[in-house]
């Protein structure tokens, strides 16, 4: 085929591209080509996510390759799955795009959305392709309990042990690299671009008796802020022992800067949090932050400080995530 | 609340105002404010599909309210659930938009979508709330079989009988009345606004043994083609005996143009075209409109004359949708 730009290509000669190239999954019963895809959802339930990825707000193309923003949209969703407990079953992908991007990207973002979905046995099922003036990623997945029930943000309660399983910071130390026009230390530039979510952490946690559990997707103050409001608790986080991680206490000397404050505030690396009764015996793959404590006001505690404002990513008013 | 635009009002401002007034329905086991919801699938599988609209391209400000646009918006979705035979069961939102939009665009396009779910009983489950440069809306439907097979668009067979339920070109003929600049017949107008997909006749069709179905987002021509291509045989539509509905016969008039042109070619009013055995006991809401055929090669063919092109739209190549 010669078309160069999917302009060229068309809406559905640019289909027939993408899904030939799509490796189906055991969950996919009616894959792409038809009005909805089928997917088996043996448990009686479906977990249901969908995140928009928009060029420029949330990725540039000079700094992620296409593969890299198909696995990063994928991981954003496929992440949502594992912190309700659940193993993501398929993706759904909304592409919208200007008729002059070349039908390389297009195929190079597909090969990045099916490899991470690939990670956890999930498959691509179906999508929609329109134009657009602004490259636009909506990825919806799809997730199975498997018998599980799901864990919601709303369960830590006072005496739980709050732990995290995942890395923390490396994404957004890895934007203030690129954004200084460094390239290296290299880890925290692949961990922006390619997020590595600890997936099977979720599913592991929920069978280990998990009260709450949530993605840390705008940075873990705002996103143990969320627990803490939706759990009506305090979420009490102590810093004392951290040690940074090799990348992450390189760039921070080169910056100048506390190592913590990317660990606290940076979004995007998809850690898994979540809070597990006292002496319940916590995966492997958690390691243990801090505890939960009753509060007449739910919030975040640092070393002893009562956190005020969520310390990660706001959007709309002027503040973009790269 | 004082904040005016949604960049005021931040992301989780404005995921707060949208989530307080969405209604709940029987499907939704977990709704907004967890990392995913949870929705009841009692068949064992679900139906699942995506379906993108972006400013300027499949809408505009000007021409359609903020109500509307969520209505157009869910109704594709939900339009595809229908083809397959199932009922909606709830939606999932991925809305993107500039920072400088009203927050009162934002909450009326969300009653659209929560009015239009709620004509098959569908709900509001979850969403992603990012900024963008354009309005984008990515809408997931999810849906039940409710123990039907899936009616797929390859079952189609030589002999069986060619039939289409809801509205053909009235969508067409009202984007061609407005981008004139009028504002009549306002029965087109509005069809053009608000599409009125037949979504009871889908499961209707698949209880009366439809063989199969696609819904006609795209033009006649253009999704019969689908139909034909991916069951291999020829579809034959007779416009001979057609009578034009009183608005599109008055409009054809006025712009001196052939009613059948619309009806043909004219997307976005999400009639359900199906095949059915002959002899089968066709539903009310069905009129019969041709045949199939075996073919060497698959295609449509309308009074006699094959069809070459897609006679529909077609995205990217400078085409745009109004």
């Amino acid at each position: 085929m010669s078309e160069t730009t999917i302009g060229e290509a068309g809406e559905f000669g640019l289909i027939a591209r993408i899904t030939e190239a799509l490796p189906r999954c055991a969950a996919c019963l009616v894959g792409p080509g038809d009005d909805t895809a089928v997917v088996a959802t043996a448990s009686g339930s479906v977990l249901a996510t969908i995140d928009v990825l928009v060029e420029g707000i949330h990725f540039r193309r000079d700094w992620s390759s296409a593969t890299d923003v198909g696995r990063k949209a994928a991981a954003a969703s496929l992440a949502d799955v594992a912190a309700m407990g659940g193993v993501a079953t398929s993706l759904l992908v909304g592409f919208a795009a200007p008729g002059d991007l070349p039908v390389t990207w297009a195929l190079e973002c597909t090969a990045g959305l099916t490899a991470e979905a690939a990670r956890v046995g999930a498959c691509v099922v179906g999508g929609d392709v329109v134009a657009s003036p602004v490259i636009t990623l909506s990825v919806t997945a799809l997730g199975d309990l498997q018998g599980r029930s799901p864990v919601l943000r709303s369960g830590a309660r006072a005496g739980d042990v709050l732990a995290v399983a995942g890395r923390l910071g490396w994404s957004a130390a890895g934007l203030a690299v690129l954004s200084g026009g460094f390239r290296s230390p290299s880890a925290l530039v692949e961990a922006h671009r390619i997020p590595d979510p600890p997936y099977s952490a979720g599913p592991m946690a929920a069978d280990a008796g998990a009260t709450a559990m949530i993605d840390v997707s705008d940075g873990l103050i705002a996103d143990a802020r969320h627990l803490a409001e939706a759990s009506g608790v305090a979420v009490v986080i102590d810093t004392s022992d951290w040690v940074s991680p090799e990348p992450i206490a390189v760039a921070a000397s080169a910056f100048g800067v506390d190592p913590r404050e990317w660990m606290l505030t940076g979004g995007e690396d998809h850690a898994l949090l979540a809070t597990f009764p006292a002496g319940a015996a916590i995966p492997a793959a958690f390691r243990i932050i801090g505890s939960v404590l009753a509060s007449q006001e739910p919030g975040v505690i640092v070393d002893g400080l009562r956190m005020e404002d969520t310390g990660g990513h706001v959007h709309f008013n002027g503040a973009r995530r790269e």
